[in-house]
């Protein structure tokens, strides 16, 4: 298709039925909340800008955003909530009641067969201080900036072993062939 | 554990350690890059950041992000793609060479069992207006606004058949009980 073909390019304009299309999250199934959301807030930074709980369908979901300078989430909850959905990169975490007490439960991290999805990435200021703030929390690392072949790229697992890329921006500057 | 539980409220200060780390990207494998940058590049306005080819591993990157006003995409290879890795909400596309030629190839959508990923999801302007964009373009339809129990929000399927939730951020403000 050549519209694709240009799309390697970043040539094409957008259609203009497309205007104010966010990216707004990912969601990913988690056994425990409590576990996820300690890793997340702690090793991460992330903040739950909004909780909805589904009592009739027996799940909870949690809205997760690395806040930055700027950011201003409103107070009042119906606020908040339009504001969460108007956000850009978010990550939503869906809790099915009851999976966290269940013996041996485990969600499919899309990395062992059969695969799909891969692995949510984060961009980092210095990633030498990055490894060694996962050191220092216990993250389980999958492989470390100075292994394999992708140097200066990271990959740990979340509690549920979803697998974090963390990179440095510019240290990727001469990535790919 | 006090420390999820007082997240819930997102009262808590990130760890200074994590200032500056940003939800980058999320990575989903497609068949067909073909395929799957003609669905996103019309239907979702995205464009292609940066694509990256391993020739070594035999696989290529797509980072592809709906571009907004205001974004100023560096020309420079090197500068774009290091630009590329300062953003947030990105979604990138990994395409190992030769499933778009292998008979019956599908990749895992994460909600058929084992189930892990669920979606990404879009914030719209105008819901009603999405919906009928997403007509016009064949798109497949897992759910439209007004079926199941959570109304205002749609649900389609992108060419490998990852879900992709739609919103309109003001119409869900009383989500949730």
């Amino acid at each position: 298709m050549s519209f694709a073909g240009e799309q390697h390019m970043g040539v094409v304009t957008p259609p203009p039925e497309t205007q104010g299309f966010r990216l707004n999250h990912l969601m990913l199934r988690v056994a425990s909340p409590e576990r996820s959301l300690a890793f997340y807030s702690r090793v991460f930074g992330m903040q739950v800008l909004r909780r909805l709980d589904f009592a009739e369908m027996q799940f909870s979901l949690y809205f997760l955003a690395r806040l930055e300078e700027g950011d201003s989430v409103p107070e009042a909850q119906d606020a908040r909530t339009t504001w969460t959905f108007q956000q850009k990169g978010l990550l939503e975490l869906t809790h099915n009641w009851g999976t966290e007490t269940q013996e041996g439960f485990a969600y499919h991290d899309g990395n062992a067969e059969p695969q799909g999805f891969g692995h949510i990435c984060f961009s980092v200021p210095d990633l030498a201080k990055a490894q060694a703030w996962f050191d220092a929390n216990d993250v389980t690392f999958i492989k470390r900036a100075d292994q394999g072949k992708m140097k200066d790229v990271i990959f740990v697992k979340d509690p549920d072993g979803y697998w974090i890329e963390v990179v440095q921006a510019d240290l990727l500057a001469n990535m790919g062939d």
